[in-house]
């Protein structure tokens, strides 16, 4: 263990998990176009020993997806025995099999999409716009020290508008008022507002603006059906097993019917599929947080592949 | 006719029309706080001879009707037919209801509520955030002719993706690519972002920032509920003889529950409540649009008064 601090999904993959780190080898890929090891906006273009910026050559999730299968090929992994993708995973783990139709045995998609609706680019294409309409972002040449935070700032608050779900806040915050006044002028009176100053906050130093950018429009541009004429002829040539398709009710961003979209196709595209629509209040990010739900899905589900193996 | 140009709402007020102005003399209300005739942050102090800007009161929605009824005194109008308000009218009209309990014999609310989400606080706080981020704003300070457009414009954009649903977005738009793609990067590529961007650049220069900030917060503000221990309560004291509730399926900024909750307590309270959840796929905005399923519902409304009366 090279990195001790707590991972996004540790409920979910570990020893004794769901998925489970001592019955399988487990590859976590990092996004290309992200700044969290991949190259991306940010890192240095050896050609000028400068970062790459806007120079960076346009992202799609399947530039993510091929970079994905160069890590396999590096580690000589021709087949996987499942892929998992949870929101734009599942759209990396789609175009992977678009690309590699033989790549994974069984697949599990959880509150993935197989295109992006309008609803989704207009609050995606408004985070882009807020970011480089911040002075600060300079067309992308941004100092790294005095980086546009308050157009991040404000992107991610309304990314976290869409993550959780009214229904939830209605519950935990309702019209309760924040303890914390902070000194803004019509902002901050109320509890939701402080939850959203205070997680936006966290965020902004730690995502670097282009690459947010960068990956934000590859989700926007993906459609599964661009090779073919409709989703089932983009997935028919795949070659899977089984699938296991995860929805959550309250997910307003990547809503329930995208997942009975994706469910229905692979069964006609001929793979054995598992659909499950759960009653989680925490709306997409449900997959992160409401490990009661989830837990027992994903095991069931992973165990009966193993069964089936073994019979 | 003074002002012949069209108003919001002509398919629902007019001769012959639901509200129909050969037969009932209708009066509508400008907001207290708003820049379109009414006092409000950019109308004149008279005592520094410059606009209030922040120096106006804090606004709420009790405030608003309040000055609706010196309208009504100023008109010598003791009591009311009809009150009818759509959205932050309808908040105005329950407002002006708790204030005074027998100024109307009838309601019509329409895709309003008796007080306000955190989800809608959330995106309604956001929008002053970006506005309030602004470097032109300064400090609600700005120069009448270089004022804060550009928070404006991508407030009024968070406003339009709550205005309308995602279901009318993926018929009209779908994934569509704009035809007049603008030089701005990582936005404007596809027909909704284009629809985003041309109707948040006409609502620039024709609101004013601080106005606009002060009715949004108002909003926040309002909750029925704030002098009775529940909404049962405080609507009790109101002499309401019908009402009419209508809300609309898509609506995801006031959501349909709140309409039902606001049905159920006006029929608890004594009063004859029709209440009608329409299908129309425009959200929050179907009754500026949906001539087709709104005008009916209301005519037939305003018949079954009328009949009432006569009778």
């Amino acid at each position: 263990v090279k990195d001790p601090s707590p991972g996004w999904w540790e409920f979910m993959i570990g020893p004794g998990h769901p998925i489970d780190t001592s019955q399988y080898f487990v590859i976590c890929v990092n996004s290309l176009g992200s700044c969290f090891g991949s190259t991306g906006p940010s890192s240095i273009d050896p050609a000028t020993g400068c970062p790459y910026r806007l120079t960076f050559p346009d992202l799609t999730v399947d530039d993510i997806a091929a970079s994905a299968k160069l890590l396999l090929n590096e580690l000589g992994i021709q087949q996987l025995h499942t892929l998992v993708g949870p929101s734009m995973g599942g759209m990396s783990a789609l175009a992977l099999l678009r690309r590699e139709p033989e790549i994974a045995s069984n697949l599990i998609l959880i509150s993935s999409a197989a295109h992006a609706t309008p609803f989704a680019i207009a609050m995606r294409s408004l985070q882009r716009d807020i970011i480089t309409s911040d002075p600060k972002w300079q067309q992308g040449e941004y100092s790294y020290q005095d980086p546009p935070a308050n157009g991040v700032r404000m992107a991610r608050k309304l990314g976290l508008t869409t993550y959780r779900s009214p229904e939830e806040w209605l519950v935990r915050f309702g019209r309760k008022k924040s303890r914390n006044i902070q000194n803004k002028p019509f902002v901050s009176e109320f509890e939701i507002e402080s939850y959203l100053d205070y997680n936006a906050a966290k965020f902004v130093g730690s995502f670097d603006p282009n690459c947010y950018l960068y990956l934000s429009r590859a989700m926007d541009w993906f459609d599964m059906k661009e090779n073919g004429a409709n989703l089932h002829q983009a997935l028919t040539p795949i070659q899977l097993d089984n699938a296991l398709v995860i929805g959550v009710q309250s997910d307003f961003l990547i809503p329930e019917w995208q997942q009975k979209e994706l469910a229905v196709a692979l069964n006609e595209a001929g793979t054995r599929v598992e659909y499950v629509a759960l009653e989680s209040v925490q709306g997409h990010d449900a997959f992160l947080v409401d490990e009661e739900r989830f837990a027992p899905v994903v095991r069931q589900h992973m165990a009966k592949l193993s069964t089936a193996e073994t019979a």
